[in-house]
């Protein structure tokens, strides 16, 4: 791995896969100029209409982190709230730090200040250690797969994705005219099988053979699974076999826990590797967040690729968003590299302790569905390795409502659902709203696809009765909607009478 | 003016504007799902992988900002560095604040958190009391524009633009397959009658007309010229005649001075109306920054427009960037709104204050080039009414190897250029960089128009005689590089042997 655009470019040239937008767009012009002003020592510049730092109207900014000098940092920041130990970190004009607000808050280019792209560099090299990559800032996990999309796809493309995916990312690229092509899953994520299966059975009538494969590996939103180090490899293998490229999306990277039997999750416990890390190829763009294990307003993560792909990702930053803000910028390598700052050790042992707390909650919500809901016989829930959330399948087959026969019915729909499962779910989901509990519908999550590409020997539609809860609220929340789920579910599979007013 | 997107709607219907991606774009399912948590008091949550702000590791952050109790707040805080008066601002999860850190760090939606928008659309009814009109935040000038950009353009689209413009925004939509056609400028900046023959005229052999119009109303980049409200009047009337979407950047709106001949320019002098004042149709989205009048890397702007396209804004957001980062928004929050903030009148006073320091900078700038370059009789500087930018014409007809027969030359290309204009500038742009300096040359701004849309009877290139500096650096800067400016032309000009090895 090495820093800067200047690496070795990776072994295979995978630079077919670049978008017509990302292939005609030229670097900024000024960009050229910009660097003339190092053709030699001191020179003069009246060149760009950069605001002097002395006209910033801040000159200091104080950051209150915890402290990580204690054995399960999160724990106690956590339960002494103000009185918490903590640390003060300073990006200032006129005091010594890692990067000046001077720096920090100037105009920079597309990868990001080279100071912070340098410690996430270190950062991604102390969990990953990728065969040949280089990082490029982004602003957050969302703008960064935005832009690998459109880094990637052109109109008429398909992608592949989870067949149960996070609509936020998946609604993304549909106004570009790039469609989803799903892959079914297991309770191990998705099933390597039926990737190969999609693309060795691709019919081009449709359109090209997808070359783009979305994955969340840890704690995939919404299912909860993870994939193991044996999956990753296979869809590595399948993707090198039919040229694909992955954007490995893993934003619950560091929350990945220890068996439910175990009382915490240890901190010496191994993350499992990432796709990035076994990418020989060059050919997966890796996406962190700092959302889940900071803060989501932070608006800032960063993507690990091959040299070419950065190279396209800088154009693409300096033609649209720019470089993220400098206040999260210098926060990062304050924390990471100033002299006050966490460094790289001090982060591991909070993002350990986080996952350890997490385990904590993932436990706690386990024992009060156990307590409130698994007893109704109604419900089951998948115990998710990572990640928040908890995937709940609904025996929907008790429900005395429930129909199978609805291809048979006159005017049924051959291509259709065969049950009435979706109205069912709906009709649940609105229920809970009326009792006061806000759950997602698996219906949220189905990959958008168009009709004429759907599976109609299997209809997603039969497979929707699931819903996603989360364990990163507060213990009250999980307390009273879990009780909620458990008497919504009793009364709704014990109401024979009422008619499906939603079929 | 209405805060929030259910304000009226505006007079004429332009959504005929809107590109084939921005109708094709759904909003984000999962918002539909966020708004049911609303749905009645106490409603209990397990929808949202939103990490509680227990776990977020930091409590606090403090800005030292500059105190405007002082006259002239800019100068004061820039004298006394280090130990100027100051006012702390503070985001904070335990103390009371106008944004606090457990909602400034959480996720928000596109249009911005509701309090920070709320504090920019009051600035802006302030200053443009636009007639009805919703802010949205965005991620700085260039991220604001791309996004608009990205709202109007269809491929094969031309967009309409002043013939020298700031290249790395006109770079922006070139990827999209978006054109530019150039209108005419004087010193007065853009020339409504050319605007106005560009689209009578307009052969549809080309394309469609422009329904774009790309402006920089004040001290424009890089030619320094500011529209009269005359000018501006016009523009907007001819934009109703034929239909044209304007896209109003102003970043130097601030920075709006009094003639030369006065010592600064004064604090009551008022600033020239937007085109957003007077847009009583709904068809111009202006756009935002404090990068000029805070920082750069603050990265955070807003577009104001109608109702329509703030929908469509807010949904290109989500599926996009998100909603800028926290830091910014609280800082800002805090600044206009919190109670040791400045408020809008402090603000207000800041911005007066620091234009009347650009002031003084564009005087000196302006002195030294009369003391270092005018009496070389070679170059004439254009004094600047707002801005940062001094466009200085270089004399070429007075260069002895200045030749304006090149079209008749055996070989001459007919539809090229008649003169040596643009080799002679290259030249003299390298001769400056071997004597240490960096300057703009207006070949970098020339708008990037396809060979087959060049104006053939009045090329630009026999136009590129023009240098751009700026008076935004540092006063050293500013002695040096007008010295070295002025003596460098002096020997160009005297250099009547020296083949062209660039011609």
């Amino acid at each position: 791995m090495t820093f800067g655009p200047s690496c070795n470019v990776s072994q295979v040239d995978l630079s077919h896969h670049l978008s017509s937008e990302a292939r005609m767009r030229k670097p900024n012009p000024m960009k050229e100029i910009w660097k003339l002003t190092r053709r030699k020592p001191n020179m003069v510049s009246l060149a760009n209409g950069d605001p002097h730092f002395s006209l910033y109207p801040m000159r200091r900014i104080e950051y209150e982190m915890a402290s990580i000098e204690e054995a399960d940092p999160v724990a106690a920041w956590r339960k002494a709230g103000p009185s918490a130990a903590s640390t003060k970190l300073v990006s200032s004009t006129y005091e010594p730090c890692a990067l000046p607000l001077q720096t920090g808050l100037q105009y920079s280019h597309g990868a990001g200040l080279p100071d912070c792209q340098r410690v996430v560099t270190e950062l991604t090299k102390f969990y990953h250690n990728p065969p040949d990559h280089v990082c490029t800032l982004a602003l957050g996990n969302s703008d960064g797969i935005a832009k690998c999309f459109r880094l990637l796809g052109e109109r008429g493309d398909y992608f592949l994705a989870d067949e149960f995916s996070f609509s936020s990312i998946t609604n993304v690229p549909l106004a570009q005219g790039i469609k989803w092509a799903g892959v079914k899953m297991d309770d191990g994520g998705m099933i390597p099988e039926d990737l190969e299966n999609v693309l060795a059975n691709w019919d081009t009538a449709r359109g090209r053979r997808p070359h783009v494969l979305y994955i969340v590996p840890c704690g995939q939103n919404p299912t909860g699974s993870t994939l193991s180090v044996e999956r990753r490899k296979q869809i590595y293998e399948i993707s090198q076999r039919f040229d694909l490229m992955i954007i490995e999306d893993d934003p619950y990277y560091f929350l990945q826990y220890d068996s439910l039997s175990a009382s915490t999750t240890d901190f010496s416990t191994p993350f499992v590797p990432s796709l990035l890390s076994m990418d020989t190829d060059g050919r997966v763009l890796r996406v962190d967040s700092f959302s889940k294990i900071m803060a989501p307003g932070m608006r800032l993560g960063w993507i690990t690729s091959s040299a070419l792909f950065h190279t396209h990702l800088v154009s693409y930053t300096d033609a649209s968003t720019h470089h993220p803000h400098g206040f999260g910028q210098m926060l990062i390598t304050e924390l990471l590299s100033g002299p006050k700052g966490w460094q790289i050790e001090g982060f591991d042992r909070w993002v350990r302790s986080l996952r350890a707390e997490y385990h904590r909650r993932r436990a706690l919500f386990l024992t009060l569905f156990e307590r409130e809901v698994a007893p109704t016989g109604l419900a089951r829930a998948a115990v998710p390795e990572a990640g928040m959330f908890v995937w709940i399948r609904i025996a929907l087959e008790r429900h005395p409502r429930l129909r199978g026969d609805l291809r048979r019915v006159p005017g049924g729909d051959r291509a259709g659902p065969r049950t009435n499962c979706a109205a069912l779910m709906e009709e649940l989901f609105e229920r809970c709203l009326d009792a006061g509990l806000v759950i997602m519908p698996a219906s949220i999550f189905a990959l958008p696809v168009d009709a004429k590409d759907a599976d109609v020997e299997d209809p997603v539609e039969d497979r929707l009765n699931y819903l996603r809860a989360t364990f990163a609220g507060t213990e009250e929340a999980m307390e009273q909607g879990l009780a909620i789920l458990g008497q919504t579910l009793r009364e709704f599979f014990a109401d024979e009478q009422q008619e499906m007013e939603l079929a």
